[in-house]
């Protein structure tokens, strides 16, 4: 299949406008997995890692079970068994046309093809093990996927006006000081925060779950359009791809794995983005969910995050970026509580009249060496004064 | 002091009717205690459990250091020079007029006097080991401290439309099947939760930080006489006692200690909430905070107890159940079936006419009490209101 389209001039031409530098056997064996496998396939991710992609496509569309696949290898047997039924799978979407297709659409968008062996790749995504992209086709700036921190923001569709205010503001404050945004390109809170990420000049990143030649949501066309242009807008699917729901879940498990934490700002009981958020979990990232009303369905997901996958609670930038371990110098809480001793003694002052240390002592119950300590700290403060016949407080009157 | 105290006939019958059953000196000294000791008085705690209300009053008073309080004591030296000290403190409130008064006020409000040797004593507030009350003063059912389960509700007295709606659901909903709702008898928040209970023919307990006396505050005057009159209206301190700051924090422990479970409804950053939240936390009561929108300085309180305290996220009744390990068949997603006798209201209920309570029963097919039991939660919520001629509901038309 590879020798066969490296004859064709148009798909030389383009495999070196996607990878200047690669190697363009190597570029069209990652091109044709990309078309042949869909996102997350353990069994493609596998034998790719065992023989390489060139080697690895042979492999899997030889007519005949290789000698990996025979009984007599060294491959433990369930893994053999994956990739024979595997093969059931990949060879009928093995069409040298579509593999030239997804090559000459993404050389036309001016995409670019990030690959696991690249320097740019990012390395987060691995820990996904056998599942994780063998390929991203990336428009625009691929070194954001590198860049950190990034936030996964990401939400209901079905977003209310509350949601998209909180989205807007975390994502811009996040944002503004050089997060990255990532996110879904979805209505609701997906566009929302790429929208405020591109508003406070910062960079956002959005996965597509079908490819990023095409727009989707249609409605997206500008935004995603800005996105490539000043952000990224990245998938593993080649150009040409249809979003699925089984993509849209697989997209789901890279927005989780490229952010340094992940955060849902309002969700349905049953919305994608529990799945984004389960993903999350899994991989042991960081995982924020802002409240709402329990009032509203939009933010049920949010309060089932909190109580089943102890999400942490998230309502500032600040309590965002203490996800991923930035601490803040904002301490909103600031004052700790007052000694008792002052409460009672507070309480047992007057403004308007003076009042004995022995009455002090008296009103408040506190003995009379802790009264006198406490109005020394409390002159000291100019909340309490001295007077001839005994102790005032400063307060108004 | 006792028996100055006790040659009093008036004293003697002020205590023989807060207490018939009770020894008359055991009574006289635990009202003394009560008056001289502020609430969560350590010290007093201890001496108390040593020697009994009696003698231990007899050496509080003591001109002289007794005993226990001397070096050849077998009591540690750290708590012979608490109760040296402490003895400091008591002394100067120990006025035989003072206590006569506690006593005359309590009968003469009808207040009964519940002790730790009491039958009825609500054996989890001991759980605050030397804090522990000492006594309570009750109102109305003392029972109700001891029937369970106790949900604590209790939030900001600035509480929002939100706030209150959601404490109104919460309280009618568990009080409903027959939790008894524990509060402090505050605006905002405790006065919903107060009044959702009683709205629903429920059962509830006002913790004040003042004498039963008292209504405080004064607006809350038909509230609690009501909840004296229904359930119960409970203080640590003597009749006659004003609230102060440091009883209104000793208060919020004895909140706590009496729920199965404390929720906070909405609470402010600093609210005393939180004070109430924290002692149970200490004491490793099941702690919920109700979320609401981040927007919401009402609601900052309680996302400060998701994030610091580990408290439950609880967004419905059967959440706060679970808390105390009720499980419930409802699925927690908020599309639980609404009471039946609430959907036959309704349907029973014109927003174009009003219906009179009769009609109302026989339209629905529900009992009288029932019905009024129904609209009281309408009412609450807005949903139906009173006119001259009846009950109209309150929906648009």
């Amino acid at each position: 299949m590879i020798d066969l389209l490296l004859r064709d001039a148009a798909v030389r031409q383009a495999a070196r406008s996607l990878r200047p530098r690669g190697d363009l056997e190597h570029t069209v064996a990652r091109t044709a997995w990309s078309v042949i496998a869909e996102p997350g396939d353990g069994a493609a991710g596998a034998l790719i890692r065992e023989l390489g992609p060139v080697e690895a496509l042979r492999v899997a569309l030889s007519p005949e079970d290789g000698t990996l696949l025979s009984p007599a290898s060294s491959v433990a047997p369930h893994m053999r068994r994956a990739w024979a039924e595997a093969r059931q799978r990949w060879r009928p979407r093995a069409h040298e046309e579509a593999v030239e297709r997804a090559l000459r659409s993404a050389a036309q968008v001016g995409a670019t093809l990030l690959l696991p062996e690249d320097e740019e790749w990012p390395r987060r995504v691995d820990h996904l093990g056998y599942h994780a992209p063998q390929a991203l086709w990336v428009r625009g700036d691929a070194g954001l996927l590198q860049r950190g921190p990034r936030a996964s923001i990401v939400g209901a569709r079905a977003s209310s006006a509350y949601g998209e205010q909180v989205a807007a503001d975390l994502a811009g404050d996040l944002a503004a000081p050089g997060a990255v945004i990532v996110s879904g390109g979805a209505y609701g809170i997906d566009g929302v925060a790429h929208r405020a990420a591109l508003a406070v000049g910062g960079a956002t990143v959005a996965l597509l779950a079908g490819g990023v030649d095409r727009a989707y949501p249609a409605g997206h066309h500008q935004l995603l359009a800005r996105i490539a242009r000043d952000g990224a807008v990245v998938s593993e699917l080649p150009c040409g791809s249809a979003p699925t729901k089984w993509r849209f879940l697989a997209r789901n498990r890279v927005i989780a794995a490229l952010g340094d934490a992940t955060v849902v700002v309002e969700a349905g009981w049953r919305s994608g983005s529990l799945n984004t958020a389960g993903h999350a979990a899994e991989l042991g990232r960081p995982l924020g969910a802002v409240p709402g009303p329990v009032t509203s369905p939009a933010s049920a997901g949010c309060h089932r995050l909190l109580r089943e996958y102890d999400a942490r609670c998230v309502t500032t930038a600040a309590e965002v970026r203490e996800l991923w371990g930035e601490t803040s110098g904002e301490r909103p809480n600031g004052e700790k509580a007052p000694h008792p001793d002052r409460t009672r003694l507070l309480d047992a002052l007057s403004s308007r009249t003076a009042v004995t240390e022995e009455e002090l002592a008296r009103r408040s119950g506190l003995d009379p060496d802790r009264v006198r300590a406490q109005l020394g700290l409390l002159e000291l403060e100019g909340i309490a004064h001295r007077t001839d016949r005994g102790w005032r407080s400063s307060g108004a009157g």
